[in-house]
């Protein structure tokens, strides 16, 4: 049993990853204690995130090396401008988010520093630091929407943010995402396997200071 | 009233613009008339585009100016893997097409000179060179789509070729890629408004090249 690429870069991401797919935030998200003030200024600066990201989909699309796999992010695509758009809505309507703070908030340090690293990404990247990024932002997710218990808390707010993460076409979709940075990386030589590296604990990083912004 | 940059790059490809959009292949399309032979050579061909075609709009959703745009585009991901795909498959079924022939068949001149302008758009133009070979590549096919008649071809082949290229959500894709590059177009100094207009041209001529490549 060798060690694929995505472990790989995974074990040499710790402690960092293990303390965001066990963070504090997703147990009082799990146990629907989040408290609004938390919810709202996490979610009000997470949306922030949704236009880089989706450019960085973008970017696969463009710089990904098969029709095949344009198709597996193309359906993605599909889902981040619906399902993902309208539990942003939703919530900040439930939240009571005002016109200001959906569209231009102040950023917090924590966003402005990840989105910097998704943009340069979009821009100078590779497609596979492109996926490298992708894949640490959706297996973080991930990871710990699948700790979440059999019952959701009642609120909307945390229990469909929840399944967002952990429903079973993120699930194929996380999967896939990982089998093709996998594909990629298994034909990088020593020097982009570490850039890589460096992209996944940078992003990593980039998570758990987002996580640690918005704990109570 | 006062020339829109898309007008002013049509009017600067002229006359290939207007052989394209009243080219006699389109015409046979409307009688359906085209032979068996040169449908097949042409959607054989036309199909080795769409992947190319699917990474130049990952490339405008990457490198779009704007949240609203990204959405616009992201729309049109969605149909040109799903619509179009099945109707080239059931196409290339009602016209014997072989499995070589879909997956990799021998290029013509004219597809690997419009390949190679495409993937060289997606890997080095600005959003204003994107979206300008983006609008060539589908406007020309609204607008000789758009001189269809009423009654269309009995072969679903032919017509659905035409209804694919005239029907109300394309026309506004159309639209909306027109105003698009007229707004980008507006902030752009000479040298790059120059730069859009060789492209312009270049794929019009490129579109040119086909249809008579493809032509009985």
């Amino acid at each position: 049993m060798t060690e694929t690429f995505t472990d790989w870069l995974r074990q040499r991401s710790e402690p960092d990853w293990t303390a965001v797919v066990t963070h504090p935030f997703t147990q009082g998200l799990f146990d629907g204690l989040v408290p609004v003030t938390s919810m709202r200024s996490y979610l009000v600066q997470d949306y922030q995130f949704v236009d880089d990201f989706l450019a960085l989909l973008g970017s696969a699309l463009a710089k990904a090396d098969r029709y095949s796999s344009r198709l597996a992010i193309a359906g993605s695509i599909a889902v981040v401008t619906s399902e993902e758009n309208t539990y942003f809505q939703r919530a900040f309507d439930a939240l009571g988010v005002g016109e200001a703070d959906r569209v231009r908030p102040k950023l917090d340090e924590a966003t402005v520093a990840f989105r910097e690293l998704i943009s340069d990404t979009n821009a100078r990247g590779s497609y596979a630091e492109v996926l490298t990024v992708l894949t640490v932002a959706e297996w973080t997710y991930l990871e710990w929407a699948m700790r979440a218990p059999a019952a959701l808390p009642e609120n909307f707010v945390h229990a469909e943010w929840i399944t967002l993460h952990n429903n079973p076409d993120f699930q194929s979709w996380v999967r896939w995402l990982c089998r093709e940075l996998d594909r990629v990386g298994a034909d990088l030589d020593e020097r982009d396997r570490a850039r890589c590296l460096r992209l996944f604990q940078h992003a990593t990083r980039c998570e758990l200071d987002f996580f640690n912004t918005h704990s109570p």
